[in-house]
Parts: structure tokens; sequence; C-alpha cells
């Protein structure tokens, strides 16, 4: 990988950073517009993640984050853990923007929580605390955002460096998710669900769930995590989907922002959540392009770990939990076909990658051989799951099942539709999962209203 | 170094860990008693570090954080940057306590600032405002400062990765400091210093340094960790000189809190100040029980920094930056003292800690041996601090300077009293420091009536 910039490269950075800072400096002037300075900031952070990934390839290499592409036919090695970089711009970006939406005008307005040799009146302090935009309590969410992104960073890098076990690693998210759901507990603490009206006469209209939120809570951030982190193993697909979904919800937000009367109740929840999507759309754009077939960079378990630990954050505190659900169900998918291999019910082999075939540049579905007979219920079920063409199993002249494709929603695709070559098999992927996002987002909109007695569009 | 506990050890810790679990047990039933809670915290967090301190030595080492010790007759190989454990400890630490300062009674009082399903009305917001002991503001104060010490630590362990340039290095912290410096701007920005009555005719009252401040607060943030990191090199001085300085603001803060009449307006901020340093001291204490001579561990990069931005985020969110300054005073002067060689000005060896004699055991100043002549003024400036015992200086038979002892306070001790073991000099340095920072105390709080017309008692 060429570690300079080349000459198009660096002038099209430089002009985008331009523009960027321009329309940062006219926010200054008006009303602070903290919507068009993420935007910029998130232009930014593009142009900044991209010669980053550039510029510190060869360091990182230098230190052992380095790995060999198994699908290609010059395996040669490439930087690994690029994800890092990813998160540490968007980390510097989302706190540098803090000023915007929690400008306030008189900016000597909240003090008073501590004394710095000059006492201020209670009563002057009380009244002034109007923020810009976003009220004060805002502020601590928006914090404690940053902390746990901050955290699965660092533990991520400590994965990377350490390779902790996998029972460890899954907790990883569940860690890093506790400083937000400490701030959640202390700042804001509700814990009821709306009930649906199928269920009212039995529970009520609200159901206080109590600590099982917080659990809740802590359950997502594991599942939006590592869901993003088993389907991987191909060029771009990791970044790709992370950024399909970010669009997903950019594009949720911006219904109940622009489509719906303002104000609206939800707005600040939505803002919110695009202030903290837009400059991840950035640094994952960034390093897609790095990424994308053929890749030059490797993104590491960091950065999945860090997209879903976003998702799961915008979510929680975007108070759409339900919905970043229904946008998650092909990772969702993909963890429960890949449940009987996890599991260890069917022989799980170390790499489930696609195969690589060298003479065609193509790449097939993988398989896994069962040296010993399998039981007779597993067998029946791999039979059945290869009728409904879910699976492809191999039968030998006695009926007995020697071995079927990997387990992975990767390897179905090419079970469904042949050998492809990788940039093509990851398009299809991400195509099949707009396609579902977008039912879902149609369904829970159009459908909310059945189980609910209103939907807060 | 032994991998698992000792007997007693384990045993020891694990008594230690069964009383403080005890104490926050019992702190859950009365009012919450945030300051009982917190050394309870911090006697959780010294268990827990030297039990991972002694988990984790191997696994560091196999990932190539070791290094040999210079100062030893049989240099073996022990694990390096250890710090990074402490600071991940300290940090998971102040993440969990957030809720006993800031526990509220009525635990839905705050919500509000997004829509939950669940509308509330605002006024039963606005007036459900009253924490238990902390308002809501500190919060954000307190979110920044985990903020900006997390941030230290994923730039601290990038440096011991990477091995970043001198210059690049010394930035570190004022990035670091970019949160703490903006949540500050957003949600206090009182900017005015009180003028000593001499300049009051002058400037007034107050002066508002405007963003001069921000300078002032990211200049201490650099000077206090950089000062750490240049006063090192022999076994168990980092971590003990942020001990003693650590204990002594500590003092300070009980002077404000047990002995001035309470309620004191300073409350607060000592309270505040107690939080983010008594874990400290736990982490600290167990760090320095594995890197006091002989030295098991090293601390690494990472800890200095990490160590200085406690006491910078203390000193600036606690509002005593001032008596801060004091207390780093001997790390101030080895810095001053060190400048001719940093500089350039005087030839400077790539390691300057003291040299070990293997025949007698015994640690004596390490010198640099000037090949060229160096120019008259600076040879004349050399011998001069030799008359003034502030240098040992070699002039051979001509008058020319050959040689000199290095520029550290570490060397200047030896100068002073001759070789000696190394933890004897340890102690020399770590008693000396302790007097500076009493006096410096005493004169902050005796002699600040000279120049202001009244202390902050």
């Amino acid at each position: 990988m060429a570690t300079a910039l080349g000459r198009t490269e660096a002038y099209s950075l430089l002009s985008l950073s331009l523009a960027c800072f321009g329309i940062l400096a006219n926010t200054l002037q008006g009303e602070g517009e903290p919507l068009i300075a993420s935007i910029a900031f998130s232009g930014l952070a593009f142009a900044f993640c991209y010669a980053l990934i550039r510029w510190l390839g060869q360091a990182f290499m230098r230190r052992g984050f380095k790995g060999r592409d198994l699908c290609k036919l010059k395996q040669t090695e490439i930087p690994e853990t690029m994800g890092a970089v990813c998160a540490m711009v968007y980390l510097f970006t989302i706190v540098v923007f803090i000023p915007w939406p929690f400008y306030k005008d008189i900016v000597a307005a909240t003090s008073g929580g501590g004394n710095r040799d000059v006492m201020r009146e209670l009563e002057q302090v009380e009244t002034g605390r109007l923020l810009h935009r976003f009220p004060h309590n805002k502020l601590a969410s928006y914090l404690s955002a940053i902390l746990s992104l901050q955290c699965i960073v660092l533990l991520g890098i400590g994965d990377d460096l350490f390779d902790i076990r996998w029972r460890h690693k899954v907790l990883i998210p569940a860690i890093a998710a506790i400083p937000m759901l400490i701030v959640y507990f202390v700042d804001f603490g509700v814990t009821q669900m709306v009930v649906p009206t199928p269920l009212r006469p039995y529970l009520g209209e609200l159901f206080d769930l109590g600590w099982l939120y917080y659990i809740y809570m802590a359950l997502l951030s594991i599942f939006s995590s590592n869901s993003i982190n088993i389907l991987a193993g191909i060029n771009g697909i990791e970044v790709a989907q992370s950024l399909v979904i970010a669009l997903l919800i950019v594009f949720n937000d911006a219904l109940y922002l622009f489509v719906t009367p303002y104000p609206h109740p939800a707005t600040d929840s939505h803002l919110f959540s695009l202030y903290l999507l837009l400059p991840f759309i950035g640094v994952s754009l960034a390093l897609l392009m790095h990424n994308w077939y053929p890749a030059k960079v490797f993104v590491g378990d960091t950065y999945c770990y860090f997209a879903g630990m976003v998702f799961a954050v915008d979510g929680i505190l975007g108070h759409f939990s339900k919905t970043l659900i229904l946008l998650l169900i092909p990772q969702g998918f993909n963890f429960v076909y890949s449940a009987p291999q996890l599991f260890h019910l069917v022989p799980c082999p170390r790499h489930r990658l696609p195969h690589f075939n060298a003479r065609t540049g193509l790449l097939e579905c993988s398989r896994v051989e069962f040296e010993r007979p399998l039981t007779r219920p597993i067998a029946e079920g791999l039979k059945l799951l290869h009728r409904l063409r879910m699976l492809d199993v191999e039968v030998n002249g006695e009926g007995r099942v020697v071995s079927c494709s990997n387990f992975t929603i990767i390897n179905l695709w090419l079970v469904w539709f042949g050998p492809m070559r990788e940039d093509r098999l990851a398009l299809g992927l991400l195509a099949f999962q707009t396609a579902v996002g977008l039912v879902g987002l149609f369904i829970r909109h159009r459908m909310a209203l059945l189980v609910f007695t209103q939907d807060n569009w």
C-alpha cells in the first residue's frame, strides 16, 4: 500500500477540508446551526481519517498489526486493526463538536457548581440554565455516550493486542456499556415500557421493567457489537454493513425531523442520534475506501465492536432501541443461523470464510467435513435444511451426511447464487440487508398502530 | 515474577475486598455517604489492581511489553507498561462510583430530556432537579474528567506501542485535556482570575483571562504530565512521587472539609477532588508494591501521563490549580535544572539514569563526557554551578571541562550525598519532595493574605 497520498487525493481532501472549515466558520456567526456543523465535522472526519489510515499503515505493520488476505491469489501482508484509527478520529470529532449543540448565549450563566474564588448568586444560576439547543441534562447523556465508545475502543485494542478468549470477548460490549448505563440510572432513570394494547388488561398502560431494563440495554450492546463481528470475513463487509445500518437510522431520523410537524416531542432524541451517526458515516466511508475489494487494510475486531456500540448507544440514548433491533435483523438471522456451529452442535472449523478458487478467481462456499458420523437427529435436521435450500449438504452412497456448507449467511448466499467474485458477493449481501431494513422501517411505522395506541411520529 | 498470588496475598486481598463490599452495602441503606463509599471503592481498586498486575504480567511480556532493569546486577526481563492496567482499574472504579455522589432520591425526577414514549410535564422535571449531594452540572464536569483521563490512557498506550517522537509526545496531555476544556467552556465558562491586591489599581478586582485561561489549563496539563515523566529512572520513583503529591492534595482537601466550618463554599470542589484522588491512591499503591526496589514490573510512560493528568484534572475542576503548581515545585525544579540538556545546550546522552556500580551495589551519579571542548560561556556556567554545589564538574590539567554529572535531580542528590542504594536514593528524594510540599501548603494558607484580600478557607 502506498503510504503517501496521491496528488489528486491530497487536493481532493484538502478542498473538502477547506469547504468544511468554511461552513463551520459560518455556523459560528449565526445561530450555531448544530446540524449543519455536524455535517461539516463529518466531512472533516472523513478527510482526516482517510489521510491517517494511509500515513499510519506502515507504523501498524511494524508493530505487528498485520495480516494476510486468504481470499486472494497473491497474499501480501496488509495492515490490521485500522478500525482503531477510525474510532480515534470519530471520538475526537464528537468531542470537539460539543460546543455547537450545547453552546449557550450567556457563557457565565450555568457556572456555580463549584466555587472559583468568586461566589455567584444561586438564583442567577438557576434561571440562566436554558442552553442553546439541548437542555443541560442532555450533555451528561452525550458525554456518557462518548465514555462508552471510548471504553469499547480501549477494550477492543486490548482484545486485538492480547487475543482475549471468546467467552470473555462476548462480554466486552457489556463492560463498555457500563458508563452509559450508570449515567442513564443517575440522570434519566426511566425504566418503563409502553405495553402493547393486547396486553394492557394484564399489565396496565406502562410496565416498569426496573433493573431488567438495564439488563436489556446491556444485552442490546452485546447483541449489536457481536452480531456485526460475526457477519465478517470478506473485504468490506464489516464496514459496509455498518454504513447501511447507519444510513437507515439516519433515514429514520430524517423522517422525524423533516416530515413530521416541528417541534415534535422526539426532535431532540433524533437530533442527538444524528450528531452521533453523521461523523460515524464520515470515518466509516474513509475506512471502506481502503477496505473494499481488493482490500488494502483490514479493520480488526476494534471496528466491529466500535460500530456495534455506536448503534447501541445511539438506539438507547435516542430512544429507538426497538427500531434498532429491526435494522439488525440480517445480523440477527446470521447469528441464529450460525448458532449450530457456534454452540458446537455441528463441528466448527477455525475459519468459516468462503473458499477462494484460485483457478476461477471466484469465491465458493466453504464446507465442513464430518469425520465422525453425526447423530441421527442432527443429520436429519441438516437434510431438512438442505431440502429448504438453507444449506448445502453432501450425502454419500450409504445415505450418510459427509459434509455441508458452513453456517454463515455469506456461505448461504453462495449456496443460493453460486460462486461469484468477492465484491459481487458483498454487494449482494448489502442489497439484501438494505431491502430488509427498508421493509423493517415500513412495518415499524405503518403497523405499529396495530399493537400500540399511537405511533410516536 | 510469580504470576499467581501467594496464599497470604490472596487471603489478604480477599478479606480487604469483602470488608470494602460490606462498607459499600452499608452506604446503600443510609444517606449514601459518598465519601465513605469512595474509600471503600479505593480499597477494592487496590485489591483488584494488585491481583491484575500479577495475573497480566506474563501476557504483557508475551506481547513485547518488557524491559531490563539497568541498575541491577542480574538484568532479567520484567513486564513494562503496567501503568496501563492501573489506569484501567482506576477508570472503571470512578465510573462505577458515579451513583453515590450523584444519586437522587426520586429516581424519575430528572428525566424528560428526551422522549421515551412517555411524555413528562416540564414543571415536574424542573423542580425535581435537586440531586443528593452534587448539583446536576457537576455530573458533566465529572464525566469530562473521566473522558480526559480515558483519552490520555488511549494516547499513552499509543505512545508505548508506537514510540511517538519527543516533540509530539509533549503535546499528548494537551490533546487529552480537550474534552475537559470543552465541557468547561460549555458548562462553566468562568475565565476570570482574582487579581492580587498590589495589582488591583491597574487591573480591577477580577481579570478576565478569556481564551488565555484555556491555554493556561492546557499548559498545566502538559506541565503536570511531562514533569512527572521527566523525574523518572529509578525503581518506584514515578509512582511514589505521584503518591506523595496525591496525599498532599488529599491533606489540603481534608483541611477544607474537616477544619473549616461546614458548609463551606469550597466543600463541593474539595469533595470532588477527593473522589478522583482516593481511587488513584488505591491503584498507585498496588502498582508501587510491584514497582518498588527491587522492581518486579515497570510502569511505562502511560502511568506518568495518567498520573499527571489526574492531578491536572483534579486541580482544574477542583479549582485549586495554583496550589497544584506549588506541589509540583520539585518536578518543576527538575525540569528547569534539566533544561540545559533537554534543549541541547549541553550534550545529552540517551539515558541519564544513575550509574550502577556492580562492585559496591550502589548507584553513583552518571556523567556526560564532553568529547569536544565546550564554548566558553557554557564552560564558565558549569564551573559556577560546581562552586554552588549544583553540579559535579571534572576539569583536566589545562583547566578544560571534560565531564560533568547529568542534569537531573536524581544525579544531583547523589552528588550531594554520595553513592547509595537505589531504594535509599528514592526515599531521600521522596522525603525532600514531601518537605517542600508541606512548606508550600503552609505558605499557601498563611501567606496568601499578603497578596489576596482573603484566603478561600
